[in-house]
């Protein structure tokens, strides 16, 4: 599982039918590399968070059918973002 | 999910029968990196999109038995590719 | 199988309710890249661990309702980590 | 799904039983970086590919038996090597 | 399918039930980056090999419940190491 700050939501009016009404969110790691996850948390710009990939994604979200690959597993109480390296 | 800017149509005449009849695009990631997704969007150079990989991404051409590894789920509204990191 | 350091455990009270009671570790590998494991070993800062990811690791959990991607796979007798390549 | 140059067919006698009597690829990426592939197509030296990998690179060999995790998926028709980027 | 030269034997007392009375091999790829496999072929130090990940991986050690993510796939007749890209 990785660990991501979060950016922002993800705009998207067009997408497949088994991603409709799902949030996507905007992630960026350590390194500065983006990446869209599926959110069953309810997230907020500058949380961090640990993600959950592959079909263990997909059941994160409660439903097997939407067609995730990367879901936010959970907000990380205190992470002190400069002891993350680069 | 991963961002890319999708570049062309893949041109490939001979290929596993798993894969007939798809659209098959190249994307270029923030770093240059190429890969070939299939899309059930109906994408254009330039567009940027998220793709889905691994299992969730066959399920999301609506048949699972199309061979991709890498579907485009969506196109992203509005994207400031100079936000994108390198 | 990755080989990484444990450092610490990772304290998240707002999570998905498939990771509910998972003992969660931070783990750095030899680059210093974060990655987070659920623990069915118990592990404590400063061991050398191998994780297995995947379905695999939901498995090894003794309960594949585990929504983790990477499980510590077992502690490592002696690890020379000058010998770890960067 | 990845793009690569075919180099040559790898030799290896001794291999598990679920990948008797396939023929072996080595292909090399735009990065200069080696990766083997299971071949239902049929390529020469020098053919540019892409491959599918996981679950569905079994299932592209036409038998799931097959204990492969990267499959040439189909020769490229026309590939500006130079367009690829290091 | 990626290549990597056999290390040493990984020396793990404590490990999780599902991958007792496996042997476990330490591989270097071209880079120096270490990994752990899982061995049902019997290889020894300076082999170079090539490894099959993900549920092929299990399905290769002949028993889909060793709960590996990486297992050895063969040992290849005749390696010119110095041609392996760093």
């Amino acid at each position: 599982m990785d660990i991501f700050q979060v950016v922002d939501t993800l705009v998207c009016t067009l997408r497949v039918s088994g991603l409709d009404h799902c949030s996507l969110r905007v992630l960026r790691d350590a390194k500065g590399k983006l990446q869209v996850a599926t959110d069953p948390v309810g997230v907020r710009p500058g949380n961090w968070v640990f993600t959950v990939n592959g079909s263990a994604g997909r059941y994160a979200m409660g439903d097997a059918k939407i067609l995730t690959d990367l879901t936010i597993g959970g907000i990380i109480d205190d992470w002190d973002s400069d002891a993350a390296p680069v």
